[in-house]
């Protein structure tokens, strides 16, 4: 049997009845949680915890550990893709993520190729499999991978960068060489999120962290369409249980309607929309994931339950199709006690919005 | 007579009929031409540049030199109004401005005075005249201030911060104090402008550059309404002429409607929207100004000129009501000139347009 005992998460994202809206954290097992900060210490480095399945699996039970959440996301980096196709991921200190080979020639990029998930990327799907075991059908398992597009970004500019400018310039003055790497990337991710699901991944997330740079046209058609493409590849049923699949574009808000048409089943928010006006946007077509300010946790216990509760309300009393979640991934700087009371007002208030 | 001879930027901004598209970029006159970086050498740093009258004259006609723009631009910072509150502003190598006393205690922010644009904020206004003198009534003069709620992110992070998160705090905590300081910005930049105005200034626009950071509702209430507060008490007409206002919230797409309704003239759009969608949405309420993706600057003036017609013809072929624009402040790296083909782009395929 594949459904976990709380399958709240999954029905919401399929749009069917919960007893109350379903909360989980984008980076919830992160540097904010002081036990993660020990494990992290002993792993030695970021890169070498996300490669270890043990450690992997370790930090992703921790937030469960502390608060009711409904759903675990796999402890992982998006940029284990590009490491896999050779262009050597480091971290450096205060710089975050670089590649020691960012993709700016003809004939490298012309030998791009896709990574074999079972190969180098075997490590994640061990990961997988191992946290599914220790999850023990309690609540599903999200698998995640970056965006083409978002990917591209590190790739080419080998690192974060503010403006894109070197992935912009191949845009406008060599598409070509862009869509070929969008194309290499969107078969990628496809892979590495189908080896995530046959390793037990009950549902998969795609984080556009960097489409929201993109001018309109350029977004539709160097971010959203690889989105797409992605999506189609997906397995849509493993075990006789449907994969949901959840796309987040960061600074996407203008684009809701096009993204709720990308064939996922729900949409990630950014902070930055109100939810309710969202969802009049898309209508019933898709479930909507989000959407509290992240900075909302830095006060009081009294405005977070607040604040989210106007993210509640706005939503409106619908008892399906809404996960919530932060507009983004959970600051490092969070006091962890501040989560106790976004958890529970989640829980305590769409339970009473139904009438529970 | 006050009207300048090319006047085509403000008959644009007032929606009455142009030859063809006027045209200026944010940050024209900066560290992509080699005659301003000169010109800075000689002032010692940014702020003895900012607070020279004679060097800022010089730096803002640079750009009018070397390319047919319609409008020049005062040549100063936002971050001129919270020195003249007293917070010390400084700017260090690599990390931008500073101050020296951010803005975090309640009896700070009690004090927190409006300051006298004619006292500490005089070389602002000599700039204005002298450049108004040296532009010979050339091309009209833009002035310009931060938005009372960007002020107030560098005037309570300290700094250029990514989450904004002490001020963000204080919004959810202690929205009191945060409408204290908004007031006394919305205030100070009301007078400021004003005094602009006085001095010569021929069109003001509101810069909100970390605007689009918030979450919907605190954008309406932190915002919003005081870049509302500064528009409504603006000098609107100064010797018959009238004085056109510009709102620009970067990240601001999805509030146009609302920011169409703050009283300005026009409305700032960054490079993420399709501009013949927000010209659909705002209808024949307020001229737009915008918006090419600056990154496009990078690519060779082929591409630059294809993208620049894609923003013209979105727009469509009214003959008033845009202004072009960059999306957001042309980057330190653009080869200076790739502004040309941008330049004469918008005159002649505007014309061709109008069918002139």
């Amino acid at each position: 049997m594949n459904r976990p005992r709380n399958d709240t998460f999954l029905r919401a994202l399929l749009r069917q009845p919960t007893e109350y809206t379903p909360v989980w954290l984008m980076r919830q097992a992160g540097r904010y949680l002081p036990e993660y900060c020990e494990t992290r210490r002993r792993a030695g480095s970021f890169l070498q915890l996300c490669k270890s399945p043990a450690l992997a699996c370790e930090v992703t039970l921790q937030p469960l550990a502390r608060y009711p959440l409904d759903a675990a996301i796999l402890f992982s980096d998006i940029l284990t893709v590009p490491d896999a196709m050779g262009l050597g991921l480091y971290f450096s200190e205060g710089e975050g993520p670089r590649f020691e080979r960012p993709l700016r020639e003809e004939w490298a990029i012309r030998d791009l190729a896709v990574p074999d998930p079972y190969d180098r990327l075997r490590y994640v799907m061990d990961a997988v499999a191992e946290i599914r075991r220790a999850l023990a059908g309690s609540v599903p398992l999200i698998g995640f991978a970056g965006s083409p597009f978002t990917l591209a970004c590190y790739m080419v500019e080998g690192g974060s960068g503010s403006d894109f400018r070197h992935l912009k310039t191949m845009i406008y003055d060599r598409p070509d060489l862009a869509h070929r790497i969008l194309s290499i990337n969107a078969e990628a991710v496809t892979q590495y999120l189908n080896a995530q699901i046959e390793a037990g991944a009950q549902a998969v997330m795609l984080f556009d962290s960097w489409g929201g740079c993109l001018a309109d046209a350029a977004y539709r058609e160097f971010s959203l369409a690889y989105m797409r493409r992605v999506v189609a590849g997906l397995i849509r049923e493993k075990d006789g249980q449907r994969i949901p699949s959840i796309v987040f574009t960061k600074g996407g808000g203008l684009w809701l309607e096009a993204i709720a048409d990308c064939g996922c089943d729900a949409l990630g928010l950014d902070w930055t929309i109100d939810i309710g006006a969202a969802r009049r946007r898309v209508g019933e077509r898709v479930a909507l994931q989000g959407n509290l300010d992240p900075n909302v946790l830095f006060a009081s216990p009294e405005a977070i339950a607040r604040e989210t509760r106007a993210v509640l309300d706005s939503f409106g009393p619908a008892d399906t199709g809404h996960v919530f979640n932060l507009g983004h991934g959970i600051s490092q700087f969070t006091p962890p006690e501040h989560v106790t009371a976004l958890v529970n007002t989640v829980h305590e208030h769409s339970r009473r919005l139904r009438g529970n």
